[in-house]
């Protein structure tokens, strides 16, 4: 089974990014075979400087591999060095009825506020549709939001194996588990729209500065407090271990502690959480050229394999065969 | 200069295709570089047979060659085998306003027409600039429904120069000398749409039940008439010489003269005129190697320049350098 998953390299990866999601997919690496790749395509339709692109995607890079991704085991790929992904896009294109596209709601959304939309913005889910069926992808781990574009995804195969002939496998979604709160700085969900994130690798002075800065309610050191209504202590759930969310818990209710020593407690346990992951990526950071082979390695299998869909792609449509690699 | 043309392989080519556009293609060969390519991501949109496609594809490029395009002057190739077109197809599609497709007249007229349109047909003018755009084309023949899209492509180079520098060239459009009148065998513009067309290399005897076919009014044998409100009389200009036609028209007037002689003589004249042509399809035909070979070295030329341009278009706009050929 192949499981694939895409992450925009829109910006440094925050605590919500981290449990929303990023977690969820390296904990899928162990399948057969699973495919990641760093969506620069798709940042593009937002991200108009080419220096910012180029550090966010390295960025990215390491943060993934830092966090646990081991490409020993997973296939880490930047998409535009997969060419195939683009040339099936514009095949997929030629079968996507404009009402499939009028009904996403990314762009429905963007009209609806009367923001002026591209193109990218309009046509992303047949990118992303490529994105999945280059690669016969079996499963996609997506958000909520995202369940559409895979719907999108099954159709747009159904159509074109409807047309040509049995082509494309048709992927399946599972939606990442969202049971897991992480309240940004305001108490609202963590959000880099809200302006209320924590970077996984903020510096521990910045991150504590953040931490501190928590919206808590008013009550006085020796009030009790209730632990199941305040974004620290939901942010400490996600750090410690259960006899620890306990003893916090307790001393919550007990009274005579002050937030400030609750948030120290959330910062400890991000500091340590993140300890492993925080050292691999100074070491990676510092060895610029291992990210860029394994990039590099991720990219010659992930184009070995979308050259063969490609290539059937082309074939059962009546596209030359690809002298791509001729 | 490079002068850049594409044709669609949607059917055979026809009187009309000719003197309206590919004579016009074929004396442009002359120029420091032509390049040609047989735009089958275009056909695409429309020919949903992968048996057709690639006869219409191959069949395409042996008329070009039969017809005078000069693969050692000019180089012929098949727009699939390039697939930096379709990279740079997306990059620009990033920055493509909506409002700008939306403008553009085959989509608008088929929405108005009712017609359900596919996102192919909407963002085909992005691949058309992506065509232009991806060799530094300077000049673009086209007709004048085109005459638009030129106008996007060059909106379009100007809106990546203004995001991201300096990095395409922005071509300029010649509009295709229309004057010479091609009716079709009902009397109305040579057109596949009415089903009124003669196609370039019918066999003879196919030719001549077409020719004999043609619409003329009722005069009676003996009756003079008129050569310049005749289809027939219209189409031997095409391919008489000027004492030849001052001859014919002069019988036209005389009286005395049946249509079917007439028509006879546009016969003759027509497989005289492309009797050369003729021959060397019937040889080319006879050796697809060859006409492989050509399109093989045609898409390694084109790919050499499109490579350079999508290069300094990824690099411009925050991509990672195409890995392309590694």
């Amino acid at each position: 089974m192949r499981v694939l998953s895409g992450i925009q390299p829109t910006g440094r990866f925050h605590w919500g990014n981290y449990f929303g999601a990023i977690k969820q997919y390296i904990d899928l690496q162990d399948n057969d075979q699973a495919f990641y790749f760093i969506a620069d395509l798709h940042a593009l339709t937002t991200v108009r400087d080419a220096e910012q692109l180029r550090q966010n995607t390295i960025d990215a890079a390491l943060d993934l591999l830092a966090l646990g991704l081991d490409p020993k085991q997973a296939t880490l790929f930047r998409q535009s060095d997969v060419p195939e992904v683009t040339s099936l896009t514009w095949i997929l294109m030629t079968i996507t009825q404009m009402s499939l596209l009028e009904k996403c709601h990314a762009y429905k959304d963007k009209k609806a506020n009367g923001i002026a939309a591209d193109a990218g913005l309009f046509t992303y889910p047949v990118l992303m549709a490529a994105d999945i069926l280059l690669y016969d992808s079996d499963l996609v781990p997506v958000g909520q939001d995202q369940v559409q574009h895979i719907e999108v995804t099954r159709d747009l195969a159904q159509r074109f194996n409807m047309l040509f002939g049995e082509t494309l496998t048709l992927p399946n979604s599972r939606t990442l588990d969202t049971s897991a709160k992480v309240p940004g700085t305001d108490g609202r969900k963590m959000s880099k729209s809200y302006g209320n994130v924590i970077e996984i690798f903020e510096t521990a002075k910045q991150q504590r500065k953040k931490v501190m800065s928590i919206k808590t309610d008013s009550a006085a050191l020796e009030d009790p407090k209730d632990p199941d209504n305040c974004a620290v202590f939901a942010l400490y759930q996600l750090f410690a271990d259960e006899t620890q969310q306990a003893e916090l818990a307790a001393r919550y209710r007990a009274g005579g502690m002050g937030y400030g020593e609750a948030k120290q407690a959330v910062h400890d346990a991000a500091l340590e959480y993140f300890g492993e992951a925080r050292e691999r990526r100074e070491q990676l950071a510092a060895d610029l050229d291992t990210v860029h082979d394994i990039l590099a390695e991720g990219a010659r299998k992930a184009r070995e394999k979308g050259k063969e869909v490609l290539e059937r792609v082309q074939s059962a449509c009546g596209l030359g065969t690809s002298h791509l690699s001729k």
